[in-house]
């Protein structure tokens, strides 16, 4: 590894917060080098709490995000918030990171903001989420909040690499509620039905009750359904307590252990098969390559018998 | 090839409409067998003129590719559509499936109609859209629309499969129409600001035309810029006779000829990466693996260097 690598190592561990950003950008674009300085920091991880907060837009995850933010504050821990917006500006949506924050969150040294689009990162999101929690973790913060709108499977991906996932959800989506049951609901270790000032907020907590009733997990947690008023601050003090108990029941069950193995072994299946792809692309512009492409465009391969040609050309 | 795929394929080229669902569910499903089927289909295709569909959600595209539907049957040509929606029901976005579709075309045996969801489908949609649309090309249909709403880059990729794409904007998204520069642009070859009755209408051709000059392609196609209402009909004819010219465009550069090598080499490589995943993810629970992946939970070795000593194993 380079001298400016290991600076930049050293810094990070050391607490310095443009190190973390840079770092950050750098693995955002995937620079030449980056992987090495990740793969520096990994000894460093492992001690964060990370927390994955999803629901759809507008349910209110930034408030909730920044009230659990200043909870943990006061606890003395210090936090790292990664906001995810899988959603590009063609759709309208405006990036979390845009919003402005609370001025007590966003000011706090003891807190780091980071927030990431969709823009060139399609299907690399979920890793870039990764490597983002990696390197807040060696830079030592205590919890990290994981927050990312909804949009289908995406945010089921992104938020997967937390310990702990909070649901959000709003009083009177009525059918929606049915509609997410499948692929979200799992995911769930704890149900907040936010702006529970609103009508339907009992209702839509019951609901949420009766899916869990029919869907039990095999884990030994039921998640819990806990109304807040993110806005007032109502009830967060309680998502604080659930994510707590969440944890010691993933110590105490050996499920947390269960949970870091299975994503040191997705991350390794991942980097094998990018490493694989890559050898591919190198050899991208062989003789032997385009003449099987020239085949199937005369129609005299298909690509899958081209393909089949191609892998035995590798193996030879 | 078992019977019953061969079957399939004599029925699909025969232009059984039972079958070609089938087959497209099978696709969908990525079940075993499927790519044999399609590796037959393949010498079947490459007749069909390819067009993609994209635009804000809102923006009319559905309406939009109803009225060129209507106008290609008039023309006497069969029309597929595949309407693909890489949004969930979380988000509240109902599938494009789900709306109804305007009768003359839901009715007409001339057209094929088929949608699909993102649900289950994460980073293979575009792989899928491909799959559907070479399906559509063997049974016959002269033209082939894919729709899909944007949502960021995967809608670049899902229409990539076209050879003309078409960008649906409409009046009144100011700056979102700078926001979408990056990436669509590049894409379009025939801008259409539909609810061209809406204020603002000749302001959205203007700004679309400014920013088209400002970034000049070298294909030596410009991209006009079509004013519709395609609840009405106003402008589509117009939509469609630029159409027939840029696949005349394409023809007469030997573009079409680039366009449909640059996919096959594409597709090859998919396939062969698919392939070699595949090959990984069998030795998954081999016993070495499962000790390099002990060995990062305890932190005695990163990631990236486990993925090393694993790809060492592999060539030995």
């Amino acid at each position: 590894m380079s001298d400016a690598s290991m600076d930049l190592v050293s810094r990070i561990l050391g607490g310095d917060r443009r190190a973390v950003a840079r770092l950050m950008s750098m693995a955002e674009n995937d620079v030449p080098g980056v992987k090495k300085i990740l793969a520096e920091l990994h000894t460093h991880t492992g001690r964060a709490h990370i927390i994955g907060v999803t629901g759809p837009p507008g349910s209110g995850k930034s408030t909730l995000v920044d009230k659990l933010t200043l909870e943990y504050r006061r606890m003395g821990k210090t936090v790292g918030i990664i906001a995810v917006d899988p959603t590009s500006p063609f759709t309208g949506g405006a990036l979390l990171g845009d919003r402005i924050r609370m001025n007590e969150v966003a000011l706090d040294r003891g807190v780091f903001i980071r927030s990431m689009g969709a823009r060139g990162h399609l299907g690399g999101l979920a890793k870039k989420t990764g490597d983002l929690v990696k390197i807040m973790d060696a830079f030592g913060k205590d919890m990290i909040l994981v927050e990312t709108v909804g949009a289908g499977q995406s945010e089921v991906e992104i938020v997967g690499t937390a310990y702990s996932t909070i649901i959000v959800e709003v009083p009177g989506l009525g059918d929606d509620i049915q509609a997410i049951k499948a692929g979200i609901l799992e995911i769930g270790d704890i149900f907040v039905v936010n702006k529970s000032d609103l009508d339907g907020a009992d209702e839509t907590a019951r609901e949420l009750d009766a899916m869990l009733d029919m869907n039990p997990n095999d884990s030994g947690w039921r998640p819990p359904i806990i109304q807040t008023s993110a806005l007032s601050g109502d009830g967060v003090s309680r998502v604080v307590e659930a994510l707590t108990e969440h944890m010691n029941h993933l110590n105490e069950t050996g499920n947390l252990h269960k949970l870091v193995r299975a994503r040191a072994r997705d991350e390794l299946r991942n980097i094998i098969i990018d490493h694989i792809r890559s050898l591919v692309d190198a050899r991208h512009d062989s003789e032997e390559f385009e003449t099987l492409v020239d085949s199937i465009v005369a129609g005299e391969l298909d690509p899958y018998r081209a393909a089949e040609i191609y892998l035995k050309t590798l193996e030879g």
